[in-house]
């Protein structure tokens, strides 16, 4: 990971991406918060290697976005919780739902609705300060000297 | 890529992460957007193997997200334009870039200023249904059934 970090550079994109910047990783986040807290059942869902399973945790706990924690003493076992960092992520996670929704969404699909109201949610990614969604206005890169 | 489609079922999130749920395609989108659209460009910029570029190049033409223009007849040369599916991931990566920002802000970091006010913008996933961002209501997953 120690290349991928310096390539990162000053673009927060791509640093964001070192953290989670894989496919597996991301898929685990969604299941811990969807409640699947445990090894077993993480593999269950995601029917993936365990020893992949394990690298996944592992760097998904150094980079801080979950925490391992023990709920059994005798014998030890450990269970995965979303960090705030990682809490922060899964709103990232719901607009590639969106964008697969739209253009993946052949079939039936899983979908998010708004508790209260029962309403199906539409999520976008907007500028919290024009409250205009990204791509409808231009925007310029601003990049750091030296 | 078929055992990974079959896997992701019913989820958009696994469906559109099929697409690009790779750190350097995500990149690849980045830098298209940018305005780097030649193999030699992005590859300068992205600093990774020919081999790889090709491969991810080539996956995002497939899936729908790239298109694969030739711009001058002899010799054959190409350039690669985002389609407005690929168009419609960018606001994603903008939202990556401000979890990175966030929580891998340390040091000197590139900048998207909104062209017209000169502010920096600031990018948050929030439900057009009801106008909150992602995270501060309660949903409700519903699974199709069978």
């Amino acid at each position: 990971m120690a290349e991928r970090k310096e390539n990162s550079g000053t673009c927060p994109v791509a640093r964001g991406l070192d953290c989670v910047g894989d496919r597996w990783s991301m898929l685990v986040l969604r299941d811990v918060e969807r409640g699947m807290h445990r090894f077993d059942r993480l593999q269950a869902s995601l029917g993936i290697a365990p020893n992949i399973l394990s690298s996944r945790l592992a760097a998904l706990v150094e980079e801080g976005l979950l925490e391992k924690r023990r709920y059994n003493e005798r014998p030890p076992r450990y269970e995965y919780v979303l960090t705030d960092a990682g809490r922060d992520f899964i709103p990232i996670l719901v607009a590639i739902g969106a964008w697969g929704r739209k253009h993946r969404g052949e079939g039936a699909l899983s979908r998010l609705l708004d508790r209260q109201s029962g309403i199906e949610i539409e999520p976008e990614v907007i500028d919290r300060v024009t409250g205009a969604p990204i791509g409808s206005r231009p925007l310029d890169l601003v990049v750091p000297e030296g």
